[in-house]
């Protein structure tokens, strides 16, 4: 029953017993972690076998390179072989990366402002630099584009992917440089862009040359069920329209392996590949080949990573399942909360009635379940709506995740009835 | 006897027996290679153990924490004990990063550039950036410069350090924004700084505010004999004046594990720690921390450390000195060269006669010998006499290095021959 259209009277009613529920919680005194995209440690026994023996001793590159000694600026072979497998690009649009794509994005638009792109201008002399940002999006892209003084504009999402006619015409201006998106199961929403959204990415013909697309493909392998969403291959998509400069693709198997001690990727094309090279060879003498090998020892090939994550859709699976059922047994039908139901990736994202996400956020940090700042998922931390929240359910164990949905869900009702009900009296 | 002495004749014969050597080593096809400061095989067995079950298995951290998953943004406490110990500098003025110090360094440079330093404007903002170069140096440090556009001064050596007369006088300009230096044996010329060039070092008072020292002490646990060189502690020493926010000290076991797979190391000023932290929280999620954990078992202590670098060095010692030695023997007293005696560190500085670097690196290079490029270690490739040539001993086994240097020395004697003839002649 939509708790729009009761009474004043039974508003109340159902407060009284929330507040109730809610004291119940908070003197239970639990701390419970929903904030951020963290594996669970049963996740992280998977990779196990990484550490042991037959994996660490070995050293020796297939083409014969001693991974514990220097060089090799751009990965070894057989690690680029498993990712050109799984994203469909060849080895020599490869970069095999440190630990974190986090880093490999802060750095590539740090050389943008520095050195420019596409032998343009850097961005650091230009007036006004502008990115779009998909929203609800990832805060660490939002926290980049904020430290570098990028402007970010907010691109809404439609049901698959982001609103393409806003794109295409907000990309007339030379002063949009960009685009930070999460195109599979995107964070938060869960959503996959569509064949035809990647398309029309793809044919962009945005008035700055140095355009370029963060494509942070994090969730390419993160299905939770058996049939996994298909992104069309945006390589493959710009061939027809020349436009591969555009995008810079990357992933990592921070959520494969270890988050932290795993290997990133870079994917682009011959130009961008070089144009990175060429400064790659100034900045380091080359990332950790110790640990690529053990990677790619440990998975194979493609298939590997494939096995793997079935194995890790199998944890987490009923994590976001638990959520979701939640969520539809305390919240359904109420016309206070709508959620996403996505089928890979790391979060649901959650909108409650406009102005009640920091409330709900506070209420739950009060009764110990910590979850992502309201507002995290928009730029500047600003959700124009104050509706937005990103769960995230992999961390907690399902005892205490079973927990802190229903502490949530109380949190939740509790802060929509109360403006239900100020709006009725006003 | 100095070959500037004697006659033409002499020196035709000479030379007719020298070509005549440096025919037989090129029909010997060899392929013997001392450009970089490479440990050798041996030398990497020796950290073998890192990779064994009994360090990988392991990933709690003494606080508890898990270091698979993310977390620990500075790295891990028992890491950062070690070189705290180690560098004798408090544990919250030290991060840990990744396996690049290089990495580290190019990084600091990025930021001054876009964000600038101790709040000053940006260096991409200002007309001239300028940094002292003490040469010979490192060519790597020199790249970075010449990446950023930052222009470079040569400060030549005396025998305790640069030239500490000059690079006082010089910081008096306000565009001069920094050094980079090798504080203890020096790369290439392994001179450790004297006690008095860094306490003049601690008591320059630049004009820029901004002022940084890129304090990269790579060889800070490298000595080849059992008396090691001391090198006074930067921070110590600028507490006399309170100008600790100049220095940003680098390290890595790049050098004493695996390069490229090692952690690197940074300390600095509380203001300065509190400035990178804050960037560093937008690059990346942390370091690999269960590297962090390996490295820390392994070592235990800093102890722990010199013990392992006393191996390290009784494999290398023999290759420098039979450097040192063959030097001697070949050119000694001959007034064609002249070279360092480094007492820790990877390099030899060799002088040759002015004019003289690049003959001899080519005519070695078309025997098989590959050394670093002659001009490498100045600013900009350009080595203004053309007569320095680094030696980089540890890479080739003895047996390969023997023929190398025999090979070096029968080049320098064909080219510095050949300029005295040249010279008589006209």
């Amino acid at each position: 029953m939509d708790m729009r259209n009761i009474s004043k009277e039974e508003l109340k009613e159902h407060l009284a017993d929330l507040y109730e529920e809610y004291e119940t919680f908070k003197s239970m005194n639990r701390s419970l972690d929903m904030s951020r995209g963290k594996p669970g440690s049963i996740q992280l026994k998977l990779s196990g076998q990484i550490l042991e023996q037959k994996y660490m001793g070995n050293f020796l590159s297939k083409s014969g390179v001693d991974c514990r000694n220097y060089g090799l600026l751009d990965g070894i072979d057989e690690c680029k072989s498993i990712f050109s497998e799984l994203l469909e690009v060849e080895k020599k649009n490869i970069i095999i990366f440190g630990n974190s794509s986090l880093n490999v994005m802060f750095d590539y638009i740090s050389q943008c402002m520095l050195f420019g792109a596409s032998g343009c201008t850097p961005w650091c002399k230009l007036d006004k630099v502008r990115f779009l940002c998909p929203v609800p999006g990832y805060d660490r892209h939002f926290s980049i584009c904020e430290l570098f003084g990028i402007e970010m504009i907010n691109i809404p999402f439609k049901a698959d992917g982001p609103d393409m006619d806003m794109i295409e015409e907000l990309v007339k201006n030379e002063s949009v440089k960009g685009v930070f998106c999460v195109p599979k199961y995107s964070n938060p929403n869960g959503i996959t862009y569509s064949d035809e959204v990647v398309r029309r990415f793809a044919a962009l013909r945005p008035a700055a040359e140095d355009f370029r697309v963060i494509w942070d493909n994090a969730y390419f392998v993160h299905p939770l069920y058996d049939e996994d969403d298909t992104l069309l291959n945006i390589f493959e998509a710009c061939k027809e329209y020349g436009t591969g400069d555009h995008f810079i693709e990357v992933v990592s198997t921070s959520k494969i392996t270890f988050p932290g001690s795993g290997v990133a990727v870079l994917a682009a094309s011959d130009e961008n590949i070089a144009e990175i090279k060429t400064r790659m060879t100034i900045q380091t003498i080359g990332h950790d080949k110790m640990n690529m090998l053990r990677h790619a020892h440990f998975f194979k090939d493609a298939n590997g990573v494939h096995e793997h994550m079935k194995l890790h859709a199998d944890i987490v699976r009923p994590k976001f399942e638990l959520i979701l059922d939640a969520f539809e047994k305390y919240l359904g039908g109420k016309g206070i909360a709508e959620w996403t139901n996505p089928r890979g990736g790391y979060f649901i994202s959650l909108n409650v009635m406009n102005g009640c996400a920091k409330k709900v956020v506070n209420l739950c940090k009060e009764a110990g379940v910590t979850l992502t700042g309201a507002g995290a998922t928009f730029p500047y931390g600003k959700d124009p709506d104050d509706r937005n929240i990103r769960i995230a359910p992999t961390y907690p164990s399902i005892d205490d995740l079973s927990l802190a949905v229903e502490i949530l869900c109380v949190c939740i009702k509790i802060a929509c009835y109360e403006k239900i009900l100020i709006e009725k009296c006003e």
